[in-house]
């Protein structure tokens, strides 16, 4: 027997497209003789598809795809991912489910058990669990089907969950396991993967075909990464990270085959992998082809006009050299170089006559108040409106370019230099920054080693560093990654030797600047707790602020 | 027996605050020989909490005040809701409990049993369901403890369920039923909740105690209003709706008396009180006292100052007329009345010379581009930067005046007119704020009758009206309550009777302007179906865009 795998890029709520796409696969899929083959995780509508799963007619869309998928399934068995809707009154109105269609009709539905409800995960929001599990027979094969996180509860022992689908199927003895997904990048996610896949590999001792996603769906990023196992745990093939791939798999080989290989899980490559894809997607599933950002001449918006010039070709990454009487020198030769390596078009706007018609009109109000944080952000504001006239000018998106570590203590102004249709590097804190500005410089300098080596600085005061009113950022991102995705008590992250006026002032300080973040791009995400849907954090709250 | 509800004002995350509260209502139902008080769900930490209760510092911060409350427990027993532990490793962590203490002890626990995980609910990302009823027994009273969501499926008869706690509990006969709710307004909240608990009342033939929230919770609003019902289903008791209320009550009564009274619904006037309370909480929960916004001499900034005023004082409501040259005279002259009339301070700053320093920097940029939504958004961002200016420099926290409408269809510009850390009227429909203003001006004339009258318009260019970009709103919002709040499809839309060229197109907009309304202000949610945390959707998604 054999079976296809096809790991494509779907696009929320584009059932033409996603379905078209699905099609070619499976004419693919027929010349090579196949008899099976198997996308992913709500391949016809796209995953996640949020709210749009409370529309009727959205559903209605999702089972036309299934009507368009059954009339190719002349000798070929099409299993694929879409919402089906929930015939009892009771419950959710539908369930995530996946389906087996060969020979003109759908022969089999399995439903998810395990639906993810944390995180950037509402799938209980939605759908409701199966509470009935079987299997499926198709040319003299007994075949498992189940739902992405299906198979994360192996053996019941995953705190979350009280049920083991896969252990219920296990009484109806199938011949292998399929598994459609939509399974999440984050730098850790790969290798966490194979070992969930392993694991019930392991325990069944059967062979498991794995398929994914990828592509960027806003700020959630699959990576593919499609797994075939065979029964003792060897990996017998991992499709390619971020690139779409269709290969067809002989069942009997991958059964009795020795062969292993995975690909190189490397953090900071993989993270960079991950953003250009994010951008290239964010870019074309909303129809645009260029952006436009400003380059101060520092690492944060360095590094983000690399990683857009890799993703949408250096000629459509406007960039915009906004100097003021605070700017440094070296700023915009570092600017200009970099700008010029990557074959970018930039403008150079001096703000100055700008910020003193503001301050014009705004002397006479403040009197003899002092210089402070305000004069900084009308500064940032000029630049966000700025890189916003040329984008409504020229249709380019403006790319926002602050770390992590400055969004979670807050550390820019609101319509400013947190401006921006989607945040490149907000989920990557300032000490990875420097790393990924050496991995794009590995084979020659692309960002100039000044901008890298320079004490970061917002320039938005004579002689300003970060380090005037931050911790520095090796220490400072230790603790915001405790506290943040380890989800660490302050006593716990004090008692691991950090220092504890500097641990309160940081949660302080993450606490506080909720309002901000609450009003940011969508940031891609490449961590386990990025900024953003997955970590919901009220306002108004009074802890440990 | 008497009885004791107490609906307070609480505080996420602000333990000590929380517990000062009851302690203090604890003191006065002791004082009125109460034999049991009745507090809110959640009342420890405040709904909602969201992701703060993934810290297990939190949860000790909750226990904590439990403790405090089992201290002055002597003699009255204090029915709380707080989370509790879930002591089995299958299953989510925590539930969100109803707490029966007295005697110095906690007497019973009962877990809410329905986990709302739609609309702005997300409790299953947190807590595990209850499995099991009981009853608590009490100076010779049987008491059948419930947490909110669990009287709303009576009979089983809410299809988004499949138990009903309350059946479960009867086989215990209750003598009658405590509910620690938290149940946001919106404003056909107060009569659906009346019928929802007369529905209880009159299937178990028993009292009930209901006892809500009140108060806001960033973009939340709880409007309060907790009943006592007669076992006939007579509204012996409704509180008042967005006040701090203790009352205490005579159960012999209550289970006797014929007495039936409630409230005034009329929808204008709660909104009206909703948004006033909600402004009001924002301020006072962040530690801020003062306001500024910018006012046009529309309609929409007229509202917002005028409730902003009533919410903060009018002194404390700073307002910044900003004319450009597209100004019309009768502008200023609408804005500064109403600023007299509201006792708010205002300063006027003229954007034109500001606006002449951008284009002096873009036009050779530009060259010969025709003026377009470029240089309109150029002018609603500086006034976005001057009243961030004036909120840096003076601690104010700057109000957004956009309304539903507009922010529906994304009639507006980010950084700008979008700017702001609250949106106050985001929840309003456009045909709603003259109904608002009407309301307002009912017994004087606060909002100039000319801010009332005059056609919409941005004035970003010469002659400008809402309605040469726009439908008109009437039609519009018809259209748009159906899509949003209804959730119908376009062609039923159609079908109703709308242009069918009109609803693609307000629907199209509706869904392509999703990242703007991404980036805005939290918005005080008014109706069943508001922008912002109950209504997810994806920015990519390519449906009816």
């Amino acid at each position: 027997m054999k079976i296809t795998m096809a790991q494509l890029n779907y696009h929320i709520g584009n059932f033409s497209g996603n379905t078209d796409k699905m099609l070619s696969a499976i004419n693919e899929a027929k010349q090579a003789g196949s008899d099976i083959i198997l996308f992913s995780e709500l391949s016809t509508c796209g995953y996640p598809p949020r709210d749009f799963l409370e529309f009727d007619d959205f559903i209605k869309l999702a089972e036309e795809s299934i009507e368009r998928l059954k009339s190719v399934s002349d000798g070929i068995a099409i299993v694929v991912g879409s919402p089906s809707r929930n015939p009892v009154v009771e419950g959710k109105d539908l369930f995530n489910s996946v389906y087996f269609i060969a020979d003109g009709d759908v022969q089999f539905i399995q439903h998810k058990t395990l639906l993810p409800t944390y995180d950037i995960f509402d799938e209980y929001r939605y759908f409701e669990p199966a509470s009935e599990w079987g299997i499926v027979e198709y040319k003299g094969k007994k075949i498992a089907l189940s739902v992405c996180e299906d198979i994360w509860n192996i053996g019941n022992e995953n705190p979350l969950y009280t049920v083991c689908p896969i252990d219920e199927m296990m009484p109806f003895n199938p011949d292998f396991i399929l598994n459609v997904s939509a399974s999440p990048f984050s730098y850790k996610q790969a290798e966490e993967r194979l070992n969930v896949i392993r694991a019930n590999v392991e325990r069944y001792n059967l062979p498991m075909f794995y398929c994914n996603h990828i592509g960027a769906q806003t700020e959630i990023i699959f990576d593919g990464g499609s797994v075939v196992m065979g029964p003792t745990g060897n990996v017998y093939d991992e499709m390619p990270y971020f690139q779409e791939c269709i290969r067809t798999y002989d069942l009997e080989e991958v059964t009795s085959s020795p062969r292993s290989q995975t690909q190189e899980k490397d953090k900071i490559a993989l993270i960079h992998d991950a953003i250009v894809i994010g951008i290239k997607d964010y870019f074309s599933k909303l129809g645009f082809t260029t952006a436009v950002l400003g380059l101060s001449g520092g690492i944060d918006s360095a590094v983000t006009a690399a990683l857009a010039a890799r993703a949408l070709g250096g000629e459509n990454v406007r960039c915009l050299l906004m100097p003021s009487q605070f700017s440094s020198d070296h700023s915009i030769a570092d600017a200009r170089q970099l700008a010029e390596k990557l074959g970018a078009p930039y403008n150079i706007i001096e703000i100055k006559d700008i910020y003193g018609a503001y301050m014009e009109k705004l002397s006479p109000i403040f009197g003899d108040l002092p210089f402070n944080v305000t004069e900084e952000n009308i500064q940032a504001r000029i630049r966000g409106a700025l890189n916003m006239a040329i984008s409504n000018k020229y249709g380019n998106i403006l790319l926002n370019t602050s770390n992590r570590s400055e969004m979670a203590v807050g550390y820019g102004t609101l319509y400013g230099d947190l401006a921006g249709g989607l945040s490149v590097i907000g989920d990557v804190y300032k000490t990875e920054v420097f790393a990924l500005a050496r991995y794009i410089n590995k084979d020659n300098e692309v960002i100039p080693i000044n901008s890298i080596i320079k004490p970061p600085s917002a320039e938005l005061r004579p002689n300003q560093k970060d380090s005037d009113s931050l911790p520095e950022y090796d220490v400072l991102d230790a603790v915001l990654y405790e506290y943040i995705e380890n989800r660490r008590d302050p006593q716990d992250i004090i008692a691991m030797g950090h220092d504890e006026a500097l641990v309160k002032r940081a949660l302080r300080l993450v606490n506080r600047n909720e309002f901000k973040r609450y009003q940011t791009a969508p940031v891609l995400r490449v961590s386990t707790k990025a900024f953003g849907v997955g970590r919901r954090m009220p306002i108004v709250g009074k802890y440990l602020s």
